[in-house]
């Protein structure tokens, strides 16, 4: 047994609070190494005649990557706290593995073993019910409808004149919002994320002015006000985008800096090196990367603490809004966000707050911060596979096995999975231009578990490059639309509602990953049933046995045609063929 | 190179803030695989024709095990933000580490990369600057002296007349710590832990019925209001016992829901199951243990939190206290804990919080907690090895080095490393009486990183076992002290005050541990000096090579004699000898 490669540490990712009664434990071991693992576990205080009382129950393997094989646990412990280690075997031999390390025998003293000392209810990991069931679609304003054209911005566009640049302007506007809710409702979402709303000069608006009034382009308070009544009508919630980690140029504190320098009261604001503070040739004080023109604040100063949350307050109790993307989110303090998360779900108890993070984010999701983290570790790995085809069948599966083994269950389910962003090229031009390749993105993205985010545009099949190419206007002639891909989506997005397996109702697991023909087969399963997805990532057709396939010969073929899901009978024989970058979904009754 | 042994996860101990401009990055590898470790690091904004920017240094590796070698690297992030990776080679390959996974080549794309995002000061862990320096006494009032008759409880017995029994009394009081404050200057403490000292019929007043009463046979506020101020005098500083995981069986809120049922207002105050609410048979809502006389505090209720919280705040502004030791910390929520934090600090920025957690602890320790907790597995490593003899030096060693690993540097330099204490057989009983054994413990103790503790009456050879076997009343006829362990523990401790090497001012590192005869070799250094410990743990003398010690020819012994430190210069030509249970200490001067 390779010793070194087998891992646990409680809390986090290996031993959490699902709900208030149950904890998962994972352990980590090394791939195709160990053949079972039990989990010896007891109440610490449970001891008779000097002996402490355990039981011994048997691990699942939950997945595995080129590396690690990662084992997993459901338990309630009855008096709500367990001490726990693990029995692992091989062919060769049983190694007890505790907090302690290594013994080859059971140990007797209960301090070696780990320790999961009581849960909590306040601090088991709690998102929003909501969240789970939520489609979400991401709406850059200024780029999506043109609805009231008497308060476009100076030099605006004609609607997808031109190409979008980093300073034009094409008078996109909340009345456009509302003028296209049925797009939206025909589509299936069920949750709109706004990139920024708040008054600022540039068309992104991440450079913000005031954080207490809406850009004048957008429109007023009461449009927006009415924007958020429409959309709960429709059963869409509305998430707007807090850029806390810095002002923009014109935030009038930091114009109040510039001009009175050491004398203005704003000084303490920001992170300043020296005085005079200047912005060129550099700024001599810390900045979003190292443009002058994004004050880093100075979120530890109590002013500004309470500014901000009183911010994030504000649109909540005064506009019903139901959630926050918060912007740069791990360049902020933790303690900040600790506050944050207490006025927040004070003002909405089930308010979804989603850091934007790009990476590994476990420590600000352990139920004292965020709900969610733009999942980019899922993103990246979906595009390099689908998409771009640059990474093998098991790289994808690697890299997708880990992103599920890196947080808690309960994190996975809401994690909020996009393809694309304002951030990026968008998904069509990532797969050059292959709406076959789109296709399997959004089949892989709905059929998985979390929160899938649409990126305005791409349901239609629009294309763009990187920032500011995959900012362009709505394309609302359904002439030059993608109508097929838009059908598609529909479907999937109507199909992901109607059949709990599809999200997060159903555990995912890779059947096989075909490196050589590119590609994999996965299920999404509970007791009675499992859906069987094949996608062939490759532009060959492809033969897959039912080996392959691990089902039984009586199954249903499910069929996405004409906007819905038809379900067929089949036997299966031998094996079943998928066009080149085609797919096929199955279900088995098995319970 | 194994792959799978290759561990490093950003933020708890591989990646923390040691101060507001500084992180220190960790990987861990296996025992012997990897020969050089570069760290790849740069600004995540830092571009030059589209290159990210990096640099590459050196690894330090900081410590081994028998699983794993620990690889570590101070750094100064310009911009307070860090993207890096793992450049690891051994004499066949190189590869890179990242986020990511594994590449042979290094990757470009930054994504792949780890991220520090931002060193924001508020987040960095910060202790008490004076705990690093301070040698604690923990003083179980009941039976430390006995300076006040008149408020003896009801059958007091005679002070040290029988044994202590889990329910005889002594008569312990606070002018009995007054009055024996002298020995504790003598010893030169710097700071007393008092188990509970607050209203509970008990004679170890962990079932409190008051938290805002001083117990009657202690004395009253005026009396502990002059104790402390008799302390602070002296240098000395004082922590107390919070009982907040449950209170006692006559808490006048338990006594009301035990009377008034569902009737009553302090329902919510607890964990109950269901009405009415019995303790026996057994007790029907959640104890401490299974203890029906220790009712579980319901501390997510604000109103419980509201109390509580007064009592951290009432006893550090109204007595100066200096500290708090939090008792069965871990099963308290974590959200508790950190309102507590806040308003303790707010009370007195520099109050030290000690948790009581016998396990693995990091989740407590990252800056939004504690201080630091009483550091059990350097405990139980420290008596396994020389106390009770039952582990190899090799086990010794792991355990140490995984204990120093396994948090950040700034949380080890304030660990509350204890020996034994009131919940533990005590050391002298643990080494089956041999003295020598005792003062190879003390020097190990007293020569390590962090925040050392005594118990009473153990510098003075006191026996005895597990609870109430160790809570005997102190030995004060000199005649039946051990006044040279007395002496041997007063001369470390004036040593560890004097030289910086010996506390937290010197870098540990063992140097060598021989499985076949029992001894270690470790050091404590800066870039000047190195200090050389030799520990024998056999009864049998050793010869120890000057290899085994890695130092030159020239140095110089320091030795404990008549309470204090001489140090002679010596020629070391080959070897040195060690008597059996014996240490030997050099200095040599390497800068």
């Amino acid at each position: 047994m390779i010793k070194e490669a087998i891992f646990h540490r409680p809390k986090n990712n290996f031993a959490y609070a699902y709900d208030k009664d149950t904890l998962h434990i994972m352990l980590q071991t090394k791939k195709d190494d160990v053949v079972d693992v039990q989990l010896i576990a007891g109440d610490p205080y449970d001891w008779v005649d000097g002996t402490w009382q355990t039981t011994s129950s048997p691990m699942t393997k939950s997945g595995t990557t080129s590396l690690y094989d990662y084992w997993i646990i459901e338990i309630e412990p009855t008096f709500h706290r367990m001490r726990y280690g693990f029995k692992c075997s091989d062919e060769k031999e049983t190694l007890y593995f505790t907090e302690g390390g290594f013994f080859s025998n059971k140990p007797t003293e209960i301090a070696n073993y780990f320790c999961f000392p009581y849960l909590n209810n306040i601090d088991v990991f709690q998102a929003p019910d909501w969240v789970k069931d939520t489609v979400w679609y991401q709406i850059f304003p200024e780029r999506f409808g043109n609805g009231d054209s008497s308060i476009n911005p100076k030099g605006t566009l004609e609607w997808g004149s031109t190409v979008p640049t980093p300073s034009n302007f094409f008078g996109g506007d909340f009345q456009g919002v509302i003028d296209h809710l049925d797009h939206l409702v025909e589509l299936g979402i069920s949750g709109i994320y706004f990139t920024p709303i708040f008054k600022a000069y540039s068309n992104h608006k991440y450079d913000t002015i005031d954080y207490i009034e809406i850009d004048p382009q957008f429109g007023d308070k009461e449009t927006f006000r009415r924007l958020v009544k429409e959309c709960h009508k429709r059963g869409i919630r509305v998430m707007l985008d807090a850029v806390f980690n810095h002002s923009g140029f014109y935030f009038p504190a930091f114009q109040d800096l510039l001009e009175n320098q050491e004398k203005s009261s704003y000084k303490d604001w920001f992170h300043l090196w020296e005085f005079p503070v200047v912005t060129e040739p550099k700024p001599n004080f810390d900045t979003f990367a190292f443009t002058s023109q994004m004050p880093k604040l100075n979120t530890e100063n109590p002013e500004v603490k309470e500014y901000l949350l009183n911010v994030a307050r504000y649109w909540v109790e005064e506009f019903d809004i139901d959630g926050w993307r918060l912007d740069v989110a791990n360049e902020v303090d933790h303690a900040f966000w600790r506050e944050f998360r207490k006025v927040v779900k004070a003002a909405k108890h089930d308010a979804y707050i989603l850091g934007e993070i790009w990476h590994d984010s476990m420590p600000w999701l352990q139920g004292d911060q965020f709900d969610a983290v733009m999942n980019y570790p899922f993103t990246n790995s979906a595009i390099d596979f689908f998409a771009k085809d640059t990474i093998s069948a098991q790289d994808f599966t690697d890299s997708i096995v880990k992103v599920l083994h890196m947080y808690p269950k309960n994190v996975n389910e809401v994690a909020f999975n996009l393809l694309d962003s304002h951030d990026t090229p968008r998904i069509l031009t990532l797969a050059n231009d292959n709406p076959e390749r789109v296709k399997l993105l959004y089949l892989f993205q709905l059929s998985f578990i979390g929160s899938p985010c649409i990126y305005y545009g791409d349901e239609i099949g629009m294309a763009g490059g990187q920032d500011p190419g995959c900012r362009a206007c709505m394309e609302w002639d359904e002439s030059k639309q993608d109508r097929e891909l838009f059908n598609y989506v529909k479907t999937l997005i109507a199909w992901r509602k109607e059949d709990p397996l599809v999200g997060n109702g159903g555990d995912f697991r890779f059947i096989h990953a075909d490196v050589e023909k590119s590609y994999v087969v996965y299920e999404k399963s509970d007791e009675q049933r499992r859906l069987l997805f094949v996608l062939n990532n490759s532009d060959e057709e492809i033969e897959v046995s039912r080996e392959q396939l691990s089902c039984g010969k009586t199954i249903h073929e499910l069929a996405m045609e004409d906007g819905s899901v038809k379900k067929t009978s089949i036997t299966l024989e031998n094996s079943i063929q998928v066009d080149g970058l085609g797919f096929r979904v199955f279900e088995e009754i098995i319970g």
